[in-house]
């Protein structure tokens, strides 16, 4: 299972995307058209309930190609984007629908099971990452920089903890209890976005989580607005913050 | 004294920088060589201390005027930049300089003296913006910003609050006590930055200047570092704030 193996391949726009397998992962891997050597990789961790190629993920992916001419993968999470579930992710998910219809508070929940998906999604990442290095256009010594908000930010906190090829992450719209006591043991350049008036994360606990982080380097921003009100304008500031600390094929915007 | 008049005019790398007087004050404006008819006016204020062509000021002109197409003007305060200085002026210097050496906190009088010096300046900077807005290149109905830190937000909190041509505002590095109520009457988008690890303002004071904008569209950076430590790419990241909220010819930043 230590090979990818590309299932798809489309082009539009200056931007190769192509689906690929590793073992029983599946994802999708974006690339500049113009194939100028090698590039930085991004890796973009995507939210619960979502999956590879989500739009969020198609449009990140897109912006980090076009304007930082990054190479940026994807993969589905356990039990996310087709992958088969186990009786646990079952018996969870139920909980935390019952939880949403009945107008309960979902945070703890989402918590622990997004740990417990961390768990299994923490060697997959590294795997995948294994493999892709093995690509002509990525290489085993190209910078490695992580992009993932709210179950992103659950997988990518502990990846980054124990995983030193990834030398900068942007991260977000996540609680602390989980995730502090690995913030700590983190000191790559941090991007890190919470949402002023979250719905879901109180303001202070927010600003906890950002708080834990060991890097010298590392900026918050917050934005007036909900939990799912997260500016647009934030997808470009990430390709920025990798432009600066990855290197990258600076385009227009950077 | 209703008219400005120019002084001096430099240009270099497509920037033209005039100084000019509006009466007593003194001030410089900033242009694109390439005279491309109208551009919206940005308005810098600087910090206690400073002028109008300090470094930050002339920086931060450069790149809204090469990256944003922008216009930029910037005065000197009162008692700043060889203008003289009352004896009220002077009293608070001397008191601020003692605590300074004395290693005591400067913020209680840092916060008093800058009220004071905004009821002056708020006034000039109204009959400044009436001038500026006679030229041809800016006109009486263009978009209108204000970007100031420190004694600039001091200044440019309260002059936000009375001038409804202002319509975008980067502020920042300042107490809430102050300004929080004056805050609370602003609406109009804002960027604020804090530095997380200031050992002036605390953070939670930052925290509160921030929260008190009654703005919809309002966003926070918070870095980590000292008072003195804001990385330089927030000059850059408000070029592109002004870009989205006054318009301008977006050069390759925007």
């Amino acid at each position: 299972m230590n090979s990818v193996h590309f299932t798809a391949e489309t082009s539009a726009n200056g931007v190769i995307e192509r689906d690929f397998t590793l073992g029983e992962l599946t994802g999708a891997l974006w690339s500049p058209a113009s194939g100028a050597g090698r590039a930085p990789l991004v890796l973009l961790g995507h939210g619960g309930g979502n999956h590879r190629k989500s739009p969020a993920m198609v449009g990140r992916a897109e912006r980090l190609v076009t304007n930082g001419g990054f190479n940026v993968a994807v993969i589905d999470a356990p039990g996310h984007g087709g992958r088969p579930r186990t009786e646990y992710d079952e018996r969870e998910i139920a909980v935390m629908q019952r939880a949403m219809a009945a107008g309960e508070p979902v945070g703890p929940i989402v918590r622990r099971y997004n740990a417990h998906l961390a768990e299994r999604a923490v060697p997959e990442w590294q795997a995948t990452l294994d493999a892709l290095q093995e690509l002509p256009e990525i290489g085993a010594d190209g910078p490695v920089g992580y992009f993932g908000l709210n179950m992103g930010t659950a997988i990518g906190v502990p990846l980054t903890a124990v995983e030193p090829r990834v030398t900068a992450a942007v991260f977000g719209l996540f609680w602390p209890e989980t995730l502090v006591e690995t913030a700590r043991r983190i000191s790559i350049p941090i991007e890190f976005a919470l949402q002023w008036d979250d719905e879901h994360i109180p303001r202070e606990a927010g600003l906890a989580l950002f708080d834990a982080f060991a890097s010298k380097d590392k900026t918050l921003h917050a934005n007036a607005g909900r939990h799912k009100e997260l500016p647009r304008f934030e997808a470009d500031s990430a390709v920025r913050f990798f432009v600066r600390h990855l290197g990258g094929a600076a385009g227009p915007q950077g």
